[in-house]
């Protein structure tokens, strides 16, 4: 039986609870921050691949106020690290990078289980999520 | 480039939407019947595994009346089957199989990552999300 303890993984399996496990609702609203610590915005929800039970994507929402222009910016699950320090998120990206991303209006109803969501994958170099059944 | 549109995949792929990913905040809230089309009660949240963004467990969330007395009932994703006619997911068990089942209570703050999430995975005989690292 392998050791599931958190002791030595990677920055994203420390979170809020030390627990490797996270909730879905605890995701939600946790803010994404850049390696300036700059806020870019919080994740509104994950989207799982019912196939394989993973995450491809955690959505980050940022602009916009009320609901109104706010964007929807598909991250894959690997660019985003925890940090404890900062309580959310940290992706490896400038405002200006994460701009030129794939992103889409909140209204939208963009399906990200096919070239889109590939178009995302290609844009952060991710290990593609649609390969692995 | 392999296929990734829906045809010819396992029924849990056969989603409301017909796409292979599906939200966090779609899953929440959708029933769970068993084989003999019993409602057993409706998945409260999910558990993502930080490490592999995999989902660990979906938490259905049985019985109690206002959340008291509700008690919380982790299930490995993979021993859920989307049903399209009864709109919800679909698990093989009968509902004293589920009774059998660990469980507990919904005011519990109860660590899967460890112990009690093997046993959950030893009682449905679903691999271990623990050994993909």
């Amino acid at each position: 039986m392998s050791d599931i303890s958190p002791t030595g993984l990677p920055s994203t399996v420390r979170p809020e609870s030390g627990r490797r496990l996270i909730s879905g609702d605890k995701v939600q609203g946790t803010p994404v921050f850049n390696r300036q610590d700059e806020r870019l915005g919080t994740i509104e929800d994950v989207m799982i691949d019912k196939i394989t039970g993973r995450v491809a994507f955690a959505i980050l929402s940022f602009g916009g106020f009320l609901g109104i222009g706010e964007n929807h910016h598909p991250l894959p699950w690997s660019v985003l690290d925890y940090d404890t320090r900062l309580g959310g998120y940290v992706v490896d990206l400038t405002r200006e990078q994460l701009e030129g991303a794939p992103t889409y209006a909140a209204a939208d109803n963009i399906d990200l289980s096919d070239t889109y969501g590939r178009r995302v994958y290609d844009y952060y170099k991710a290990e593609p999520f649609w390969q692995d059944v």
